[in-house]
């Protein structure tokens, strides 16, 4: 079966590998549909952090269930599913508090697993994976793009936006115009907030945050996006921020533009480790998130939210791609010229 | 008007100062009737911090209301009132969040104020007074005591425990054994907590720490008390942590022993501004807290609970003294024969 190569930093590729096996009870083996390419890959591809060369890539995907280990009774072969980057038991102190993305038995036999490719070993299938209703050829191609945010992008979107705790009506300021802050902007609007600052710069992903329900944009960076946001508060600052970038500007850019008592709810990996916690203790201003709980907030919220046609996070795919132009997908987000590139894997669509 | 006065570290003496005067439309003037001394201020007593020398000091009082300014309507002359340590303005966008010890009006004209006295000029008084039924008189010792907490310690303590979110039925950790920690513990209780781990190695502090709901003991540090935790929650951490102290240390262990999804509350004023917040993302814990929100949460919820009898913060004060005894009230926190120092100011009281 195809699957997409990581060769080494800037170089992928598409290369025959066996077909996945059932190895223990709980995995089940996918046969892609749709895949993407998260920002997150393009640190190993840009060589800033380290990846085992010629290893399998992604971690985003939509399926059908080809086969199931035997501990495995969620879903069935022939099941359309969204396959998460995470693999929650649905068990553990972890799961069952909506923390899926930190099960805390998720061990893993080390396989690199790549979800990139014609056919995915998925482990901890027994809980994680998503059943979507019928078959993909029930869907339009619109609304598949919309499902295959479910496995990453969306749910992690959506998990800065629980995290920050939005409420109703609230004003909200998302810091990052890649994928995960748009589907930020998406996730605020969804909790009902009633004004959304998008920290935007690039007239695309300005025109995006507006369409997904942005109010107000603000361009500036660092000092002077806070006194922005502060104009734009008549000086008290948001409500609540989701910080989808990770960068030791932006997080401390997030903590300032909070009012007393907000919280920063944070899903963009830190860049940085370190960080000054007085300026949150001192405005009482609290810092949340992490790995998103995509199995959990898909079940409870955003699989009905993408099939009653509420939200089209689908639109962040700007460019599409088959599996064999992999380079070209990573190199069209490498170089910005899409927002997030799309991999249409298999025919299993009616598209 | 005798008030006390920090005459350098170690050294408190009471001197004969001018009567407070309305200076600002929003001031009041209180006549103390009880007082006390708080951990933060060994900080400057102990030199470790600094302090204008000769200053007056304390911010924890009970008391009456002498005189108000113009803008002062929610209380009157005679008034018995809480003297909280914030000054919220009651309609800033930070005191409308309940955070109004973080006011965004609440600046000062730079005169230092000691709540340890006979009279007290308390600033912004327009909103932030807690007013109590009755007079003094109408009241047991037991319950001024009580009443007393509420200007700091206990809504402190409740703020640790509002801040980490603590549910129903929740397992908690709380970190520190002084006179917070056990407020702590108390507001863990009263949130409706079904165990409550006290982090204690001191034999009268653990008592008081079981009398107040504590269900557990640890009197371990460090990893150990980590491996302690884990051992009584079966390897899943706290669902929130209540941290109280403020060391660097402790702090690393109250997000150690949170598990994924907890919220540290914490209330201890930092030691050390730098801290690694790794450790919160990949556990996704959170990280709240800060200055209580005294006004906001005596009103809602901790004036009734003294009242009806459901919470003694009070018995915190483990020894009681007069003005006159000011530099043995400090000596007994100092030397950690006190758990907390009471001072009986004012005779206007039925004891």
């Amino acid at each position: 079966m195809k699957t997409a190569v990581f060769v080494k930093p800037g170089e992928m590729t598409v290369e025959d590998r066996p077909m996945p096996e059932i190895k223990e009870p709980t995995d089940a083996v996918l046969k892609i549909v749709r895949a993407c390419v998260c920002g997150s890959d393009l640190w190993w591809y840009r060589g800033i952090s380290d990846r085992p060369h010629n290893s399998p890539a992604g971690h985003e995907a939509i399926g059908i269930v080809e086969k199931v280990g035997s501990a495995v009774k969620d879903v069935q072969p022939g099941d359309f599913v969204i396959a998460p980057f995470t693999h929650g038991c649905g068990h553990c102190a972890a799961c069952l508090a909506g923390f899926d993305g930190d099960c805390l038995n998720a061990e893993s036999d080390g396989e690199i697993v790549g979800y990139q490719g014609e056919y995915l070993r998925f482990r901890n299938a027994a809980w994680a994976l998503v059943k979507v209703p019928g078959q993909p050829g029930d869907y339009t191609d619109d609304q598949l793009n919309d499902l295959l945010t479910l496995s990453d992008v969306m749910a992690t979107g959506y998990h800065a936006a629980t995290s920050a705790e939005v409420h109703q009506d609230d004003t909200i300021v998302v810091m990052g115009d890649g994928a995960v802050g748009l589907c930020g902007v998406i996730a605020a609007k969804l909790l009902g907030a009633k004004r959304i600052i998008a920290m935007s710069r690039h007239a695309d992903r300005q025109a995006l945050a507006k369409e997904f329900g942005a109010t107000d944009v603000v361009p500036e960076r660092g000092d002077d996006a806070v006194k922005a946001v502060m104009a734009l508060t008549d000086g008290a600052g948001a409500d609540a921020v989701l910080e989808c970038v990770g960068t030791e500007q932006s997080v401390d850019t997030a903590v300032k533009v909070g009012r007393p008592g907000a919280i920063v709810g944070r899903v963009g990996v830190p860049q940085k480790a370190d960080m000054n916690t007085n300026n949150l203790f001192w405005k009482n201003i609290g810092l949340r998130g992490g790995i998103a709980a995509v199995t959990t907030d898909d079940r409870q919220t955003l699989l009905k939210a993408v099939l009653d046609g509420e939200i089209h996070p689908g639109k962040v795919f700007t460019q599409r791609f088959s599996l064999d132009e992999i380079q070209k997908a990573y190199e069209a987000m490498d170089q910005r010229k899409a927002i997030k590139s799309l991999l249409v894997v298999s025919r299993a669509t009616n598209n």
